[in-house]
Formats: structure tokens, C-alpha cells, sequence
């Protein structure tokens, strides 16, 4: 899994128990899948569809700095499913999994439509 | 299950597609589920523990006009199981349902604490 | 009067003197009353025209959960005016009234128009 | 009456009639004269207390300029009354008046406190 | 040197040192400089071409205010030069200052456009 | 250089010209200078002290997806250089780019204070 976006955990991001409000992690996490899809895919309408159950493990402080990860785990037809993990950026230690999210691929219509992508391709291919 | 809070969808709540960011929609709902168990349980330090799976089953545009319903399924030692809804209120139409909400009570340790609560009571029933 | 929405108390929403700062609690009333306004106008197009005065008779501290209250009082020709309660959810403390907030209903050019509702409709009426 | 803070208006300023919203003006007003106060007081711990009725004359549009101005009126032995008017900063157009908003000098024990103050200070005054 | 715009500082704009977060202080400049640059210029299409280097000399702390300074000093064929300072309200003690912010002025295609102004314009003398 | 932190450009991210607001994106360089400072310098009282000339290259537009990189380039006794380039994610392009961003490390007290630090660490090395 690779962890690019990193967040650092402000006062607004806290809940009564000052510590991180899940909901905010929650959307920062869609942020990420949405983001990854999308240069996935390279196609901006994508949409979040589904995501399995979520076990907060641990919680963040103020002040910490914690990284999303994201791993694609299958190439549909015209979805993408991908893997999370956020996890502490100092001590490594997991705040949250989720097993799958499906992000699916619309056209012009907003309807689901074929990606025509089966595996990982890093942007300085494309570029090549 | 009782709807009371209410959203107003903005342009800053919208994903690429020009609908409602699903990441914003969680947040909404984790909001929700926290202040109704702050309410429920008489104590403002209660965290989101688990969810079960998510589906988006439609989507809103903007200026569209939606109603978070919870409604709790199981008051546990230290926990309190929610089910929430989101529709649309004008049509009625449902967009999200989330089966399993889990929030745990915590004493000033930050520890789970038993909250005593076997069942919804009315603030206006405490107030007599 | 029916009270719908609930605000949860932030520190983003607090001003100097740690209470609630009276500016965000009068974008969240109008936001209200603009709600309820458009569910009962049936049109999204309104805009608020008047407040009467406003009486700051309690503040809220940070944690603490308010609900806002919108009543109709008056169905003009092309207006429609409410008023409001705001109060402490847990307590039922009044924190402001506003006697009368006018709020106009505008044709798609911007201008007042007539809206030929008299009284207050139920979604679930509606859909029927 | 002095003109100081100009706000730029954006997309999320807008309602859904795609004008200046105007809770978010109100809370720029009650920002602009808790400011003021808390300048002319020599206190942070300044809050509103009351605001006279508010009619909304003309609104802005997305890009629009404004500026917002603020007059004192009364020099009360624990209070400070203000006026306020918001203009387009291009055109001079009015969009708002209040005639008076009462701000209050508190103590450190949240009480209201005499201020001493009888008359408009410039800081430029007070540094010599 | 003429100061309008005054910012409040929150406890949202404060950074793990529990100082005034620079890059809020930057974003305000930024706004500050199409301000006045759009007033200036009157055209909205105006954006930021070039920051001169950037010397934090002093920060502030929460609930103090600070004032952000403009002044032109350079009119070019499509660009305006400001200089910027930006200081506390109450001890008019520097916080940073930026010698030069090059803005261009853009025609409706998005290309740099003679702006056709050669000295600082007020909006009273405008209007006459 | 390594590119971590990505960002979506939103609605309420762009200027009147309907391109990526500078100041907003000076906001978020400052926040990936400060992370990746804490990061390496392994203390969270760090602050900005100094950024040269920024030059703004080409911008970006709505719903593009930008990412920003950081590189150290002097590590002083109290101090750490950055350099700072964004780009466009899927074609590369450059956006801006910072030659040197100055952090600087703090004690409890408030004033610069010797990190002990002479090259990049890695987290999972520290971890081992």
C-alpha cells in the first residue's frame, strides 16, 4: 500500500473527547479514493457506490500528523475497488481500516460506463 | 425513526460529477449519530466505534434539501447501537442507510463506562 | 413550534469570550428559516427580506447541543413570515427569539411572485 | 461612518437564488462589531447583546465587492451601540442599515463591567 | 500606507505553536492584493503573478487583531505592483511585509490585457 | 523530490477568474512545509520563518488534482531549508515553485532551540 496524503490534526477536527471526529476522517478518506480513481481511471466523474463496514482502532490527537493509504484490489468493468489504511505518520500505529470501497466510473450521461483500465499505471508511464 | 436535522446542499458540498461528495455525507451522519447519542446517553463524551457497510443508493444536486433520520436499535453496557437514514425531503427518495452505528460511552479516563440507559427517554420526560 | 435542526457547539463557533459567537448563530437561524421557507413554498428560489429585532438572552458554550425552532405566523401574497426560538437542547434555555423573519418568494427573473400556499403543508400530505 | 473590512464575494456566500446569503452577511456584520468594539473598549471580551431590525435593501452577486462600516452611537457605562451599514464597494449601493447593535463589556467573571470610555479613540492617539 | 481590512484571529488560524499559521496570514494577503488590485484596475479578471520574498518578523496569538496594509507602486501596461504590510491592530507592531505582489490584469480569453490605469483612483472621485 | 500530498481542486479554491486562488494554495505549501518539518525534526513546535520569491507559472482549474513536493535542502543548527514545487499531477506541469522555505525549531520557551538533525530520516527506520 502506498500512503501519499498526509493530514495534520487540527482543533477543528476534534470531537468532545478531543480526538479525531470520525466524520472527518470519513471524508477525508473518500477525498482520498476519489482522488486515487480518478487518476486511476483518468476520468473525473467518478463516484463513491459502496463502502464495507469501519472499525475506528485507534483515534489521533491535536496536533498529530497521520498518512491515508490506498491500494486498488480489483479492476472491474466499469468500477474500481480500493483498500484503505490510515495509520499514525510518527508511530505507525493504525487508526482505521476499510476493506473495500467501490468507486465507479460514469460517463457524459452519469451513468455507469467501461474504464477500459486492468491493472496500476504509474503517471510517469503515461507520460513516457 | 425520527428525522430532525436538516441540510441544504451547497456548491462546496459537491463532488467532480456535480452531485453530493459522499465524504461531506458521512461526516453529516457522524455528526448526527454523536449528537444523538450525546442526547440518549447524558454525556458529551461518547466516540464513534463502528459502522456497517455503506451504500449510496442515490444521489442529491444542488439546493436539494435532505433529512438525517436515527433511530436506536440496542442500548448495550457502554454502547449504543444506532440505524440512520438519509433521504431527500422533498421527495421523500432515500439516499443512504447505514444499519449499524456503534457509539461507546466514556468516562473522563477516556475509558468505556456504563451509561445505565435501557431505553429512548424525551428531554421533555427529564424535564418534568 | 417545531424544532428540527441541531447544532453541536464547536470551538471554530465560539468568540472571545468562549461563548457562542452571535454571527454564526444568525447564518445558521437564516439558513433555517430559508429551509423551511423553500419545503413550504415548494419553490427554492427565496430569499430573506426582514428580521425583526434580536434579543440575546443566553449564550451556549462550547459541547453544548441547540435546536432551532421555525413557526409560520403569516402567509403573505408573495412572502411567507416566521418566527423562531432557538434554546438549549438539554436544558430548554430560550438562547434568542426573532419575532418576525420575512421571507420572499421570487419567480425565475428574480422578482417577487405570488406563491397560492395558505398554510402549513406536511411532505407526507404531498406525497399522498 | 468609517468603511474598513471588504469581503470578496465567492460561491459559497451564495443562496440558492444565487445572491449574497444573508446569514453570512450577518455574521460578517456581528464579526466587524464585536472588532470594532473590542478596539474601542480596549477588551477582548466584548459580546452582542442586541440588534435592531434588519432589512435587507439590495443584495450582491458572486465577485461583487463590499465593504462594511460601523459608526458608534451611544458610550453606555458597560455598553457600546453601534451602527452599521454594508455597501457595494464599486457602486456605493446600499445592501443592509442596522441602526443599532449593542455590544457589551464583560469582566472576567462574564459579568458586564463599566469600560470607562465616553468617546471615539484612535490607536495612533493612544501609542503617542 | 492605507489599512482596511482587519482579520480577527481564531483558534481555527493557529498552528501547532499556538501562533498566528502562516499560510493563512499569506491567503489573507493574497485576498487582500485582488482586492484592491480589482477596485484599482475595475476588472475582476486580476490574478497573482509574482510574491517578492516573504519575512515572518513577528506572529500573534488568538482574539488579537490585525490589520492588512496595501499600497500601490507600480502601475504597469497590464500589471500593478503593491507592497503589503501587515500589523497589530492594537501595537501596530509589524507582522510581516512583502515589498512587491505583481497582479496582471487579464481580458476575458485569459490573457494579460492593458489595464489602461496610471495613479491610485478613488471610488468617491468615480462616481461624481 | 518526493511528491506526497494531493489536492482536488474545488469550487471554493478558485479566484474570480475562475482559476486556483494563490493565496489557497500558498496556505497548503506552508502546511506541507510545517508537516514534513515536524516530521524530520521530530518536535511539533516548528514555524515559518522565511519563504523567497514566489513566482505563480501556470495555475490550475477545477477538479484538476495537483501535487505538492518537498525537498530539504540545508539543515541549519535551529533550522531547516525547503524547496517547494507543485505541479499538476497528470500532466506534470509546474505550478509554482519556492527555492527556499526557512522552518525553524522551537523550544518549549518559545525560541529557536538546536534539533540536533544533519539529514532526511525515515520513519521506518527510526521505527526499527
Amino acid at each position: 500500500m502506498r500512503f501519499h496524503t498526509r493530514k495534520w490534526i487540527k482543533p477543528e477536527d476534534l470531537n468532545a473527547n478531543n480526538s479525531l471526529f470520525g466524520g472527518r476522517l470519513l471524508a477525508w478518506i473518500d477525498e482520498e479514493a476519489a482522488l486515487y480513481a480518478i487518476i486511476q481511471l483518468e476520468n473525473k466523474h467518478v463516484v463513491t457506490k459502496y463502502m464495507s463496514s469501519i472499525n475506528f482502532m485507534s483515534s489521533a490527537r491535536v496536533n498529530d500528523i497521520i498518512e491515508i493509504g490506498i491500494k486498488p484490489t480489483k479492476f472491474g468493468k466499469t468500477s474500481l475497488t480500493l483498500s484503505c489504511e490510515v495509520r499514525n505518520k510518527m508511530t505507525r500505529e493504525t487508526i482505521i481500516t476499510i476493506d473495500e470501497i467501490i468507486m465507479v466510473n460514469l460517463g457524459e450521461d452519469g451513468l455507469p460506463k467501461p474504464h477500459g483500465k486492468h491493472q496500476i499505471e504509474y503517471v510517469k508511464d503515461r507520460l513516457k
